[in-house]
């Protein structure tokens, strides 16, 4: 930030636009109100985060580009990730309501915001959303070790990623599931990446393939 | 970790193999060595990290795919792209001496110990070496916005990668030393990814392209 100055003006300006209540508080109030030392000089009170519909995710976008997560627990995985997702223009995230963490202070931050022009599912049975995903057309990908390459597959028709947690990979039963096996192709006896790496090379690679088929 | 007992008799019998003495110590002992309690029960006294040169990285590989890290400070991203360098067979990583983070603990453990693998050479003035890497035939890439697309150009070559920090981006000075800048074409107006992930991206694009040479 060169000139926080000017930036927490057009702030206040955007803020007064928008109709939104606002004071200036204390470094005492800011650090109260924040729970942290490491804030960044603004505080924003947030409705409680609103989780879409695996419906809401299939509509907004055709051929959808879905990304699913296994039990990620690291809010800074799931912040870049959502992050990701919205720079890769997919449709949003699917994640299980046991064992996986949700939208916490962190996941907002690590995103940068993009958070809230996310759209993410809580679903009790992550097996059960990937068949209903295939019966209506999407094709599900486990990224996962010991399959295809990611460049050797049709990432322009519906379809789905799933990724799992660092410890464990994907769950069996999950991963039963899915239609096929991915893996980046990697050198030097590497088996895995960080998972928020892992989405970013395998959503690009369905950026790219699906700018090249509209390019064509 | 499925079964902590035969993985640490695996680890004891490769220990003793090498001929690396070895002692069993109490968990006071392990938390006091390794300087936290989030230890995995197994501490390595290892030597100072060998920093290489930049010689030893343009040696390494024909052509040399090089990344170039302008002062990142968070040992997280140093660690997740030392892993991902690793994996997408890069030559190494370039780093200044000045306020960029060097290889520490952190760095080791996020990069899955990977970094002992990985050849990174520490340079004083990042716009010099620049300039050595381009007289010496390496297209020398800017990752930044407003840039080409990154599935336009031509990483067949030899290539190096330069990625900003996080809070600013590439000095200036910096970016105008490289040969042209680079782009992660991205959707909802979302104009950077965490850096480790546009490394990524960036990276395994490069792979992407080497691969489909070899196969023509």
């Amino acid at each position: 930030m060169k000139n926080p100055g000017s930036y927490f003006l057009s702030l206040v300006k955007q803020v007064e636009d928008r109709g939104i209540r606002y004071s200036f508080e204390s470094e005492e109030n800011l650090r109260r109100l924040s729970g942290t030392k490491k804030h960044q000089g603004v505080v924003f009170d947030i409705q409680e985060y609103r989780y879409s519909s695996v419906e809401e995710i299939l509509e907004s976008k055709t051929p959808p580009l879905i990304v699913i997560l296994d039990q990620i627990q690291d809010p800074h995985n799931l912040g870049a990730i959502v992050r990701t997702s919205v720079g890769a223009g997919a449709n949003g995230i699917i994640i299980p309501k046991d064992k996986s963490v949700k939208v916490t202070e962190t996941v907002v931050k690590v995103s940068a915001g993009t958070v809230f022009r996310a759209k993410i599912a809580i679903v009790t049975n992550l097996a059960r959303t990937i068949e209903e995903l295939k019966e209506r057309g999407v094709w599900v990908y486990a990224s996962d070790v010991n399959g295809t390459p990611i460049y050797e597959e049709d990432f322009t028709l519906p379809t789905a990623f799933v990724f799992g947690n660092e410890g464990e990979g994907i769950r069996r039963l999950v991963k039963e599931k899915c239609d096929r096996v991915l893996t980046i192709p990697m050198e030097n006896d590497i088996d895995s990446l960080n998972v928020s790496v892992s989405v970013g090379i395998v959503l690009f690679e369905a950026v790219r393939q699906r700018r090249m088929k509209r390019a064509e």
